[in-house]
């Protein structure tokens, strides 16, 4: 049974405000919220007996047992399903990561909270296993950009900085970043480390962040030169960038 | 000024039902409007004198000019722009297009508006200019598809078909498809032709369609065999397949 109190403070936790006042976020769909209880402490555990039934469930904070029509109560979404989550919000220290040796992503406002949960999923897909945000980037806490991750978030971090501070800090790695006017990224030799900077939705990559990126790629149309979208969707470009720097060391694996 | 029946009819639009009954569709934004005007014929423009001012416009059926407060009556967006123009659908014959020599795409049973949309921009993007869709996929007029297609929709073809029974008549085209079980895509020898299929965002590709699927294709992970995401988001999918296929033509141009 799910009181008025605990209702009131999973709604409060849709929005940035009462997530980082309590340090919990929201997760829900059966195969998310398992994914995430194997991998990060989960406060509250808001499950049908179908679910119980049918998942082993590790230690969370307090487990409560509802009914569908209950849980509908809590749930953000227009269908629940059988489980809803609420999970301590990793700390995340960007002073431990081995940037130097891995490849990993940095987004400069990007918007669009599905745009960042398929950028979260396909950094998973190709083993980058750190995200750098600007601060004005969607929050990975937003209950639509958790839901897009697929539980990607389980094994991707996400971490907001000052993207030209961090950049200025970190001269030593290879900054790429896709520009209309790029050069032919089948035609560049790709490293297998450095950071990869995709732009906002409508504006592209800010100037201040741009300076600091010496490989400017750009993504080939087909044909060359016949008149197509003036541009991709982000989540997609970011897709077929990191897609063609795996491709190089998979290619070399077969 | 905009009549009340006029608010009336374009807000009829937003259901299929509606845009079936009067063979039109919705689009909104400066640039997506400005780009439809000079492929579709387009029955009824809303315009404010702004946009009037900044734009040559070709021949329309009737032509309304509006404040941007009238606009926002008419409107389906929450910020719409200073233009909207109601375009006729047209028709697609299917039977007179040349499918042997040309990369298609086939999509069975998209649900989501703005993968749809999306996958469009990125068909237009790769010069793929048909798509075959089963009939419960999203409607391509839906103003959210038209809206993430970014204009691509005045260059790429959508056709709503019974898919196995169009396949059943093409056994003379290579047909791919993307399976969590298939081989690996860069191990693979990509023709510059046939059509590429994809499936459902849950439930991947129907079994009365994958069956004509000679071609199982997987996108490798990274590191392969390491635990990542189940799938990817079918747009990044599909992207990053037809990335591959164009790749195999574009390097040999450089």
């Amino acid at each position: 049974m799910l009181s008025k109190n605990k209702i009131k403070y999973i709604q409060s936790l849709k929005d940035k405000k009462g997530r980082a006042e309590h340090g919990v976020f929201v997760a829900e769909g059966n195969k998310m919220v398992s994914e995430l209880l194997q991998s990060m402490p989960c406060s509250l555990l808001v499950a049908t007996s179908g679910f119980l039934r049918e998942n082993i469930v590790p230690e969370v904070g307090e487990l409560v047992e509802v009914t569908e029509n209950e849980l509908c109560k809590a749930s953000f979404l227009k269908t629940p399903q059988q489980v809803l989550g609420i999970f301590v919000i990793p700390s995340c220290q960007s002073q431990n990561v081995d940037w130097d040796s891995s490849l990993s992503l940095m987004l400069d406002g990007i918007q669009d909270p599905g745009n960042l949960g398929t950028i979260i999923r396909l950094a998973d897909w190709y083993g980058i296993e750190h995200i750098i945000c600007s601060p004005d980037t969607a929050d990975v806490y937003n209950p639509k950009v958790v839901q897009a991750t697929m539980g990607a978030l389980a094994r991707v971090k996400v971490h907001y900085l000052d993207l030209p501070e961090w950049l200025a800090n970190h001269t030593e790695i290879p900054v790429y970043g896709t520009f209309l006017d790029g050069e032919n990224m089948y035609a560049q030799n790709l490293s297998s480390n450095g950071v990869v900077v995709m732009g906002n939705e409508g504006n592209g990559i800010r100037q201040e962040v741009a300076k600091y990126i010496s490989r400017r790629l750009f993504i080939p149309t087909f044909p060359p030169g016949q008149k197509s979208s003036e541009s991709l969707n982000v989540a997609v470009a970011t897709a077929i960038v990191c897609a063609e720097f795996r491709r190089n060391l998979l290619i070399k694996m077969l």
